[in-house]
């Protein structure tokens, strides 16, 4: 399991916090709300996604005896609180948006409620978690809607950064709606549907094209898609024309072709027309090379005959948008609302729930962010899945969120969907303005 | 060790490819070289990074029982090629720039010469693992030449983008110039110093600022910075003034204090100079908060007055250029050497070496990418790291590797420290040239 689970990846004020929070026995319930300050230009919503690794996580939250070996031998730490870390587990209660779920500005996806110390040392690894694949499921689902008719498969590990975030992209982008990933350890772990075809070394190595296409065809017969791009592409693919009676009397048949490189509606219309008059008019064809979701909708509008695209960089990296302002902060101490109210990073105190309205429709028509305890017309979307420290269900199946997914997609107006910039009306309810007001007339 | 070290975490098509050079005995050596094909343009310059988690990466390749078992049911590959892999490890040969050395555009960071299979297999981990270090190093770098008088700190764990990213760029931070981190897992697993403060939360727990202030420097009296921007920042500087006297008659001087919010520079001015009338020079001053070399060439040319920097999410996701093109691609095999060209994306062929020229003050003069076996005037930066599988040193000291960047950024033209986006001179011997247009001639 390749997901780091040391409770040590965290922020040392994590630690310098809770020596504080011991000396002075502060325990008393805390609630902590993880959500989005703003979004990025570039996006006009959010998929929540990475609740189930979050759920693992405080799950399995523990010190072993090298990490409090190690806490004591660097100096920092009085040895009674290393010692009372010793049994420390998360005990807390979570409410959640349900993975899939569409959200925007300031709604929580996440809420902690923990004795303090539990709900502050686990700050830096939920946000780790859910934003960066809130991240990469937002910007995939942007690709799945400028591609409603190609299959997409994400191409991204090598230029993820690091292992973790290669294998969580591609969670987060089958979530999303793509077909699969190339990443073989994601097809292991998650069931993530695997998709390949070739790289330019294996055409390279061989002295002639043809001799590669050929041996590489016969090596997997069931599972031919050919790259056709490393000398001259259209050239290529006449080499195709000609090999295809000879693998189809070995039974092989050529499912598909890559294009990689220059003007790829060009090449692809080219293409296609050079394997319909071949009479292979059963090949696909699939793009790859710097796409994103801008890309394609350029692609699509120029006519390129794509049938799927190989989408990596720009996605696993959400490029144009490669951080998401996502912070978790108090809202309530030992039964008080609380308000950081820093310049330009004011938060909105109390216990919050998200009250969706729907149109007869079923378009999403506006959001209210309110307190749970006046509840607002419409759907409350944050829900419990974590008590006393216990999961309150098994992990939801991917199948599952990603039906929600496209039912989440369907549902989002028609100007976010199409470009993604509108702003989407989030209300902020009566009494969550009063009580700010409120808070702010105390003095500190 | 959070360090995903599983063989599959790679991309299918190497198996693929690897079952076609299994079934055609393709087993003759290949060299590939990894390299950046261009630098973004907010970059003058690239450090290489990452070499010890590669070397780290080959030197323990070796395929799990689970794993094997994991190929063979996923029904894509043949029994005897899976058999194969069982005793499958890298034996061969690795020439890398050390870290920490800079680099520019189309010259090889790394270069593998092994049996095709082994070389083709280690592709996407190699340029996940070097892509992501290297794109850090060469942000951070930016940073350390644009704050030449203040300590940095990496804070940026909670929006890298995983655990591993998190892990790595706090590595890859302190290698080019950083102070420390606050990254708790890098102190323990790469020895890294740690810089903590403390969380809006603790303040807002409280009651009054002031409490808060006090029970977190009784509760570490030696290292006490103070978080000032939770309700008015002016404001908690005066609360600051009128508490010191009762620290320091139990024993506690404060260190230092963090503004992390507004105007940092007229804050910065403002909390200085009542630090300074309130008898408290030697508080030291750290500004967060979505910092970056742009951002801190601002405040720096506004003569704030800060001590530090913490610096996190822009740096640790490298949000103005969250990629490098950076590939590896076959050179070299069977002997013969090989070149891709695809449009826009041909490669340079053959065993190649950089040459770098110095003027007699010591300044990188220029750069000449060459043939391994044609040596040019220069240094030759490729130095031998691996023989038969086997590492040739032990792992560089962190320690070693900081004097060298230290060294490298002092011998970059100065037009390339100070603002980046300058194009140093990479020229292509002849030689090199004359291959390439050689293999052009060449049908395949």
């Amino acid at each position: 399991m390749p997901i780091a689970a040391s409770v040590l990846l965290t922020d040392l004020y994590q630690f310098t916090m809770l020596q504080t929070y011991h000396a002075e026995g502060m325990n008393e319930p805390a609630v902590f709300e993880l959500f989005s300050r703003r979004l990025p230009p570039e996006r006009g919503f959010l998929l929540a996604a990475g609740l189930e690794q979050a759920l693992d996580f405080l799950g399995n939250l523990r010190f072993t005896a090298a990490e409090l070996d190690w806490l004591t031998d660097c100096g920092r730490f009085r040895p009674e609180f290393v010692a009372a870390l010793e049994g420390f587990r998360f005990t807390g209660t979570v409410d959640a948006l349900p993975e899939g779920t569409a959200f925007f500005a300031n709604e929580p996806v996440l809420r902690v409620t923990a004795p303090l110390p539990q709900a502050q040392l686990v700050e830096s690894r939920l946000i780790n978690l859910i934003h960066f694949q809130t991240l990469i499921a937002s910007k995939a689902a942007r690709c799945v809607l400028a591609a409603p008719d190609q299959l997409l498969v994400d191409f991204g590990m090598r230029r993820a950064h690091g292992a973790e975030a290669a294998l969580l992209a591609a969670r987060a982008n089958y979530l999303a709606g793509f077909a699969g990933t190339a990443t073989v350890l994601a097809g292991m772990q998650f069931g993530i549907p695997l998709f390949g075809t070739m790289a330019h070394s294996l055409i390279q190595a061989h002295d002639r094209e043809e001799d590669a296409f050929e041996r590489f065809a016969a090596a997997q017969p069931n599972n031919v898609t050919l790259l056709i791009d490393t000398y001259d592409t259209e050239a290529a693919v006449h080499k195709l024309v000609n090999l295809a009676p000879r693998l189809q009397q070995r039974g092989i048949v050529i499912k598909g072709v890559r294009i990689d490189s220059g003007d790829l509606a060009e090449h692809a219309r080219q293409v296609r027309q050079i394997l319909d008059k071949g009479g292979l008019s059963q090949v696909t064809i699939l793009g790859s090379g710097d796409l994103d979701e801008h890309r394609i909708a350029e692609l699509r509008a120029a006519g390129a005959p794509f049938n799927a695209f190989g989408i990596g960089t720009r996605l696993d990296a959400s490029t144009d948008a490669p951080t998401l302002d996502m912070v978790y902060k108090l809202q309530e101490y030992a039964g008080r609302p609380r308000r950081k109210r820093s310049e330009g990073k004011a938060t909105w105190p109390g216990r919050k729930q998200i009250y969706r309205r729907m149109s007869e429709e079923g378009t999403f028509v506006g959001d209210c962010l309110g307190l749970e305890d006046h509840p607002q017309p419409g759907e409350a979307l944050l829900q419990p899945v974590m008590r006393g420290g216990q999961r309150l269900a098994p992990p939801e199946s991917l199948a599952v969120i990603r039906e929600r997914v496209q039912q989440q997609l369907a549902a989002l107006p028609f100007t976010l969907r199409a470009n993604g910039t509108d702003i989407y009306p989030v209300d902020i309810a009566p009494e969550l303005q009063e009580l700010a007001a409120q808070l702010d007339q105390e003095t500190h």
